[in-house]
Formats: C-alpha cells, structure tokens, sequence
C-alpha cells in the first residue's frame, strides 16, 4: 500500500517534470526575448513545487512502511530508485532551490545574447551568481552525502561516480591522448579534403536530418525537430523535442548534431513503457545517455560502412559533387583538428576540452579558483591541451557552453563516460557480428542489441552493473583506445 | 500581512498557470499525436494542483485578516477580485476537477481527428462522459452559488451574466436579426464580387499577417504566430501565442483570423504590467476579450478606410489583381451569407450561430436534452435560424466547435456580448472623432482609447461598471444593431 502511495507521488513528479520540459523546451526554441522574466519565475516555482513534493512528510513513513512490504524483485529495485532520488532532491533548503532556478534561468537568457557579443564582462557578475549558488549547493549536499563538494554535484549525473575514479580514466587518457592526436595529425596532414560546396539551404538541410533520424529509426509520433541556439534532446520520453542549429555554409555539422541527438532520443524513446514513469523507469545516467549519442554519432555514424549510406542522400538533397563521394565525406567525418569549440571538436580532440573544463569546474566548486580567473585559467589549458589560445576570445573560450550558465556543474564527465561506454558497446556488438556488415544490412539489429542491453534497463541496474552485463566489463577505457587507434591509424 | 500573503498565493498560481498555458499552446501547435496521453496526465496533474492550491486551508484565515487590515482602494478591490476567484474555484470537489481535465484532453485530442472523419459515433462516448462530467460540475456550482445550473458555468465567463438577460438581449435581437439578414442579402444580390485567386502560398500569408499584426501594435517581442487547427489566443500576457489555420485557396481568411486574434492578443498585452500576476489585472470577462478581437476584425478591419489600408498590402504579397481594389475587398468582407460554419460567419449572421449554441447548452446542461440528440437538434436550429440543413454532416455541424469538447459550456454567448460590446465601444469613440479619420491617419489613437479605457481598467472594475464608465451606457444592443443597420444597408 505504502509502496503504491509513493509508486502515486513520484507519477505526479514525472507530470509535473512533464510541464517543466516542455515550457523548458519551449524556452529554447519558440519563445520571444520579452517572455523570459515571466518564463524564469514560471519555472523557478515549479522547481520549487518538485522540490517541495519531495518534501512531503509522508514519505519517510511510506518509505519506512514499503520496505517491510514483501515486494517483486523489480519493485524492490524501483522502491531503491525512488529513495535514491527522493534522498538526494531532498538535501537543499528551499530558498537555495529558488535561488538557484531564478539566478539559471537568467544567466543562461543573458548568455544568449551575451556570447555573441562575446560579452565577459557583461556575463560575469550573473555566472558569480550562478556559482555562489552552487558551491552553497555542492557543501550542503557534500556534507549530508559524506561525499568531497565537487563528487556531490557529480553524483546528480554519475550515481556512484566519484573524481578520484575520474582522476584515474582520465589520467590514463592522458597519458597516450597528445601522442595519438599527433600520430593522426601526421597521418593525416597528406590527405586531400574536399569541402562540400554551398549553399545548403536550411529547408532542405532539415528534410535530409528527418530522413536520417527515419533511418535510425526515430518515432515521429512521439516526438519533433526543431532548431536552437543549443542543440539539445528534451521534452518527454513520449514526446522527444531535438534540436539542432543550421549553417547555410556547412552541411556536414547539422547532420551530424541531429544524429547525435537523434541517439539520445531513441534511448528516451526505448526506455519501458510501463516503468517510465517512475524513477527505475527513467535514464541510468547521464554517461549512458551520452554513450547513446556517442554510440549513434561515433560507432555508428562515422563508420565508413555508413557514411557510404550517407553519400547518396546527401546528394539527393543538394545535387552531386565530387565532395560527397563516400570516402571524402568519411575522411571529413574523421579529420582530426585541434580546435576552440567543443562541440565542433573530432573525436580524438573531443576528451581533451573534457579534461579541461572538468578540471576547471572542480577547482571552481571546491574554491580553488574564482569566476573571475575562468579566462585566463581557460586559455591556459586550452594552451596546454591542444596548442591552442583564447586570450579575449570569450565567444570560442569560456562563454561557448551553455552547462555552467544553469549551474550544472558535474555534467561534463558524462561526454567523456560516454564515448568510453560507447565504444565498449561496440566492441561488444563487435563480438558478436561485425558492424560493418550490420550497418550495411541490418541496422535494426544494432537497434535491437541496444533496446535489450541498454533502453529496456533503463535504471534497473546501477551503471557498473548495467555496463558489465551488456559488454561483459565495467567502465574501461581500453576499447575506447583501440576504436581510436582502429579508426585513425589502422 | 494577510494581504500580502493572498498576493504571493496568487502569483504563484499565475505562475502555474503559465506553465499550463504555454504547455496548452504546445499541445495545439507542436505536439506529435504520440505525445497526448502524457500530456493529457501532465494538464491533469497541473488542473488538480491548481485547484489545491486555491484549497489551501490557511486562505480563509488570511482572507478574513485581510479584511480587517488597512487597504488603499485597488488593494481593496483587488482582494475582492481574489476572494471572488477563490471562491470560485473552490466549489468542486478535486476527483471532479480531475476527471474533467482527463476527460476533457482525451474528448479535445480525439475531436481533432474525428470532426475531418465526421465521425459523430466515436465522438459521442467521449462526449457524454465530458457532458455528465459537465453536468455535475453544474449542479455543485448552482447549489453553491444559489444560481440555475447554467447560470453556474456562465458565472466563469461572464461574472455578473444571468441567462434571464441573455434571454432578453437575445430576444432582442431575435426580434430584427432575421429581417435585417433578409434584407442585406436583398441589397448584396445584384452585387459583382471578384473573388482573388490563388494559389496564395502560405509563407506569404504569413508575412502579410505579420505584417498586418505590426500594423495593429501586436508586440512581437511579447509574443508571436503560429499555426493551429483552430485559431486561438493563449500563451500569457507577458508572451501571447496566436494561432492561425491558412488555406492556400483563400488569403481572406487566416487574414481575418490573425485580425481578430491580435485583438484578443494586444488586451493581454496591454493589461496594466504592475497588476498582471493578480486576478484584478486580469481580462475583466470573456465577453470583454472577445469584444476587443470583434473591435480589432468588426469594427476596424472590415471598416471600408482600413480596407482600403489593407488592399495595397495584398498587392504587394501577392501582384495586383482586379479583386484587391478596395472597393471589392470591402463587398468580400462585408458579404453576408447564411453558412453552416460559425467561425466563417459574416458579421451579421454570426449571432445566429452563438443563440443556437447558447439554446442547446442550456438544454443539454439543464438536463433537458441528451448529447445524442444534438446533431437533431442542431439541424433543426441551423433550419429554422439560417435556412440550413447538417444531417449527417456533423463535421460542419455539431462537430465544428472546440469549446464543448472540453466542457466550455456558457462560452459561446461571450461572443455576441463581445460583438455587442465592442459596436458600443466604437460608438463611444465616433463621438470622439469619426473612425474613418482615425483609421487613416491615427490608429493608434484608437488603441490608446483602448488602452486607457479597456485594457489597463483589467478587473478594476465590474463589467457592467467598465463598460458605462468607457461608453457612457451598461450593455445595450443599440449600438450593435445601428452599426449593422448602418454598414449593410446605409
């Protein structure tokens, strides 16, 4: 009964999380400059609402009285899930959570405009805002979790992750990453690239994104299409919202986006439908969902074997040219160029601008460096990491990401146990048939490997878990080494 | 103290109701088919904590201290308007609000596909069970308010609105409408009408309608245009969604719609900034809404000086043609024809839609007539009324309105009070000046008297009160019927 009462309240958080995705959405893609104050206060009560739902004094005696309840296996794990969540939404005092939603809806609104103006000085005193609001989040939760400040933010997106582990991975990143980039950069320096020659108008460059996300199986029934400063996936599992941004320029960048948001959405898209509304329904983490955009933008996408899929689409689209030959278009897909922005980065260079602003965040939160030194501690690494410098250059350097605008410091990891978890994903799949061979012929079987091993779990298996007994190993970055070393210097 | 504690109340419910409004605005725009249960469980969700929130049991204490404290005049009616609200609110038990939003979403979301399908047999099942619902939120209302049962569900739309004055004005118009429709139609018959011809592509359409909001001081940094099956104004005041449905057939149409529209959007608008998250700085009524998108398309846009404004834009859109000559434009939009769809009606046959609907809602909450009989019913009236028969053609008969599938019943009369009210507004400002001049050379003139007289008086004042203290006389269908007399047979 009790399990039933608290199985009741976390179906009305997933509505009212419904609202707030949706409005969130909506935020990003639709509304006016002149809605925002109004839309802040809007979503800041509603954060307020789920906070405050959480705080029911009710349900620390239904969670007392459910776990005497004999209760299925998977109800059993589905009652953890909901007092894994319900402990950890619980540790902030209401006026921070205002605090925090009002200062990040802001922030983020400001930096739209202020990025572009490539505005530090405007951004700096609302990201001091955003920041003091989080380090008072990162103590608080540290000292109720027993956990370091900078691993309880972490925690939000990694259950069970903690830096030192971090420190670990990424040290061994480290350690053959420079010398890779540089192999492939020599490999590389010789090849002849041919740049796809434009205009690519925005219409059609979104008619050939909808019959990628078709191809990979995207549900249009339960979800859409639209364009955003950011790209991102939101909106519901039943109702998926994707984004992506157009260059007239370029087609290359779209495309690619829409398919990597495409993996995030087929993985909300595959989670249980009878569990989704509940905690143990929802997404395991942010690193595996990450790993399903990475699977479908990294193993899947710019695999040779689909590219050459791609090859005649685009020409369908835009007309012929000797650029979209397929194995042009894959030497594009796979150039490897040390560059400023993230989320432009290749593969190869894609950890290093993790390693950087994981580094940073984590000083930011346990008070070893103050918002003011971001820019000059930003063009430092980027100095150190891929030869690059910022110095002025806000707009490519410290203002590109949208993460720490609303304060979500921790996430970034995540991008990186992605690509890792992606690639040993593959490597699994590998094992079994090779994936060229499924790319060529039988994409859905790639689908369905995933739907059984990854979607369908959804949070029944905690990560570790999760990843050993879809790959048969846990988190390891040796098949993410070997995808790279196979893919840019075999 | 109270005072302040019942504003905060307030705001955050306008808060909340942001969220639903902009999730509203979504569902009719943007959201796949797949997304509609979800959704229908998140509005839901939304509705009953809406309605708790105006349960809360420490609002009778506050309202009762308020009382006593020391209030300048508007904090005094604006408690009012709260406690009206609050009591309002609070007649119904919360299953009933529950299952009315289920219900409601569930009957609206099928509707969308069934009218095109005239599909009157599986509409009726989702329709009856709105109806009962609808039924028993009557009877608690009318128990509570000492009113009749419709006069309960009118009391939402139009506070102050008895249907024995309805019975009266109606009866009023009863007496000439037939006789006057008689008569235009005599005097049109002789009249040469060039119809444009299309195709009229709809990205043009667009930019003529956004070009013709800007015109009528549609604030687009508040809010923007979009595409719906059927047309509205939602969103918030701070960010108004309006919708329009194009066909490439007929530019006058969706032109028309996104006129009247922008009237309903520029009162949201214009409402005094200071009081908008209060119920005093909210639309005084329904029929106060509806008279100023019946000003903005009656009295403005039909009138022969903002034709002859309008015709130079189509020219410009879409190349000149014989029919865009005002003279011809203004026959187009002045042409009267009994027609079987209410949203197409003319000016002058349109109150025959609205006392045909206001019957047969009475009946069917009053109990005296079953959702079943209502396509009979219906064509009997279309007969009697305008001539016309609808059996079995429910789409464009008793399928064609939004506003029943939900349980909008006592909507309808706000139209024909709106057209009534915005003749005596229009009056008011002749006295002033003649339209004609205002319309060709100070438009915003006119807008400024709207926005002094209607719009910044938000519920400062009762209906009544509101409309004798801008047009010097309470509601009265003598400006109505000299405006008709005056433009159609003048």
């Amino acid at each position: 009964m009790s399990y039933t009462f608290l199985s009741q309240h976390f179906e009305q958080r997933y509505h009212l999380q419904h609202l707030g995705a949706i409005c969130g959405w909506d935020q990003s893609t639709m509304m006016p400059p002149g809605g925002s104050e109004a839309r802040a206060e809007a979503m800041s009560t509603l954060a307020v609402l789920c906070h405050q739902q959480l705080q029911d004094p009710r349900l620390a005696d239904w969670f007392a009285a459910a776990e005497q309840e004999p209760l299925a296996p998977q109800h059993t794990v589905s009652l953890a899930e909901m007092r894994r969540q319900w402990h950890d939404a619980t540790l902030l005092p209401e006026e921070l959570v205002r605090a925090m939603s009002l200062a990040g809806s802001r922030c983020e609104h400001a930096w739209r405009s202020l990025r572009p103006a490539n505005d530090w000085a405007g951004y700096l005193p609302l990201f001091e805002e955003v920041l003091n609001l989080s380090r008072q989040a990162a103590s608080a939760r540290a000292e109720a979790l027993g956990l370091s400040q900078y691993d309880s933010l972490l925690e939000q997106y990694e259950p069970g992750m903690r830096s030192e582990r971090l420190d670990t991975l990424f040290g061994d990143i480290k350690s053959w990453l420079p010398g890779l980039i540089t192999q492939v950069q020599d490999k590389q320096r010789d090849e002849t690239l041919l740049q796809p020659k434009g205009p690519f108008a925005i219409e059609q460059q979104r008619a050939l994104g909808l019959e990628v996300m078709a191809l990979l199986g995207f549900d249009f029934d339960h979800g859409r299409l639209d364009v955003s400063v950011h790209p991102f996936c939101g909106g519901v599992s039943e109702d998926v919202r994707l984004t992506t941004r157009y260059n007239e320029q370029d087609v290359t960048q779209a495309l690619m986006g829409i398919i990597h948001e495409t993996g995030h959405a087929r993985y909300e898209q595959g989670l249980p439908a009878h569990w989704r509304r509940l905690p143990v329904g929802q997404a395991r983490s942010m690193g595996i969902h990450e790993s399903q955009s990475l699977f479908f933008e990294m193993q899947l996408a710019r695999h040779p074997a689909f590219i050459a899929r791609l090859a005649p689409l685009l020409e369908r689209h835009f007309g012929a040219q000797p650029a979209f030959s397929p194995d042009n278009m894959a030497r594009l897909y796979t150039r490897v160029t040390p560059g400023l922005i993230r989320v432009d980065a290749d593969e190869v260079t894609y950890p290093a601008h993790i390693m950087l602003r994981y580094e940073i965040e984590r000083d930011l939160i346990e008070g070893k460096m103050e918002a003011r030194d971001l820019p000059e501690r930003w063009d430092q690494l980027m100095q150190s990491y891929l030869g690059l410098g910022t110095k002025g250059n806000y707009r490519d350097g410290c203002l590109q990401d949208i993460h720490w605008t609303d304060g979500s410091f921790g996430y970034f990891p995540s991008y990186t146990l992605g690509a890792i978890y992606a690639a040993q994903q593959a490597a699994a799949i590998q094992q079994l048939t090779p994936l060229e061979q499924l790319i060529e012929n039988r994409l859905t079987s790639v689908f369905s490997w995933l739907q059984k091993n990854i979607w369908q779990q959804a949070s029944l298996l905690d990560t570790d878990r999760l990843i050993e007994q879809a790959c048969g190993q846990p988190l390891d970055a040796t098949a993410f080494r070997q995808h790279l070393q196979t893919r840019y210097l075999g």
